[in-house]
């Protein structure tokens, strides 16, 4: 089964300018696509932060997506961090360097940067996308502008798919002290299935929120089961 | 200056069970606070995984703050990752043990974890709270649910505190790669600002977002003037 990571550059996210959308975009769409996101985080605009993230991300996941940092201005680092987390140099492209003239964009120092990739990095291009998606080993280096990070994550969003996650919510009228401990149980019983705990206050005529999902679709029946056996829930229309 | 760092420790978040609000929440809090946030991560309820990230943080930042995995299920091992971070063993505390008991909590097995903290830790009470704050060193245990995450918050917020942020921002008409090379110049010249530079696309009549923040408000002022004297920008009404 796939795994992703997400690593969000951004000091506009961090400093509340702009509020981020793509890591809960990114969360759905992992999801649909049956891939296990296992962490997110949001770092500054810096080198050092990036490469040491993008290196945790490495460890923890299949695929590491980073969001930002890839413009032609000086507070767009994220080619560095990355070529720094993978211990490469740079390298500027002329695949790159052509379509950049081809589209009117002066040539420049600072545009030059947007060129200037990891060394060895692939590029996937896709009739969507003007520019192709810069992928550096297990890395996909993705622009933050919302709908840029969208259209080029499609361009590539089929080497994340993996088989469909099934799950189910059941809505637990107890409190969750009261139930904690049978709760406990019934997890113990079905370790393939992970089993959450949410308590929830004025929401509706329930207090916790028990999420269970697995990969095997009888599992998760089976362990509803066995917590509607356990404890007192209600129904709720969907 | 004081900064913070955040840990989100979320299967639900992570698989898209529940949006997170605590991380947009606590932004704009940290901000008006005068606090820097310098990193977000939403990690995994593990404690192997809990405990990196927060070592990451409190090497980051002066204060970290967590949230989540609190309660009494078996799925509740943010106690564990931050004393495994701090290299602390667990005990039980009679100070909470008598709380849950007060307020008609079974002091079962599964509740006694709401009772068992990395060891040395500091209860902050405070009068809008009915359980103390967790502190453990520099590490802020705060629960997930929203309402009680903000309410903790609030309790100890006074220690966030540090002076105000200066922040301009500027709509430049021209795109980011015609203006690039001349914000870097700008840049250089106003080392203490951080200049973001944000495309935008169909937002309005702009195409870049000049975002300037400081200590120092007469910094900012100059730094924005020696922008507009740079590059096309239009006011927009506020």
């Amino acid at each position: 089964m796939p795994s992703a990571a997400l690593v969000i550059v951004g000091n506009e996210i961090l400093t509340g300018k702009f509020s981020d959308e793509n890591g809960p975009w990114l969360i759905k769409r992992l999801r649909a696509l049956g891939c296990d996101l296992v962490r997110i985080a949001v770092v500054r605009d810096r080198v050092d932060e990036i490469a040491a993230e993008v290196r945790t991300c490495l460890a923890a996941a299949d695929r590491v997506i980073t969001s930002g940092g890839v413009g032609p201005t000086h507070d767009d680092v994220t080619f560095e961090g990355v070529a720094a987390a993978l211990g490469v140099g740079l390298e500027e492209r002329t695949e790159l360097t052509t379509l950049i003239e081809r589209y009117g964009i002066p040539l420049d120092a600072a545009n030059r940067r947007m060129a200037t990739l990891p060394a060895g990095a692939a590029l996937e291009s896709d009739p969507a996308v003007s520019f192709p998606v810069v992928r550096c080993d297990r890395v996909y280096v993705l622009p933050g502008v919302p709908k840029l990070f969208r259209l080029k994550f499609e361009a590539v969003s089929a080497q994340f798919a993996g088989d469909a996650v099934a799950t189910a919510r059941l809505f637990v009228t107890e409190s969750e002290p009261a139930i904690a401990v049978r709760l406990t149980a019934v997890a113990a019983r079905f370790p393939r299935v992970d089993i959450g705990s949410y308590p929830r206050f004025g929401e509706g005529p329930f207090q916790v929120v028990i999420t269970l999902e697995s990969r095997d679709a009888a599992d998760v029946a089976a362990a509803s089961e066995a917590v509607r056996a356990e404890m007192a829930t209600i129904t709720l229309d969907p």
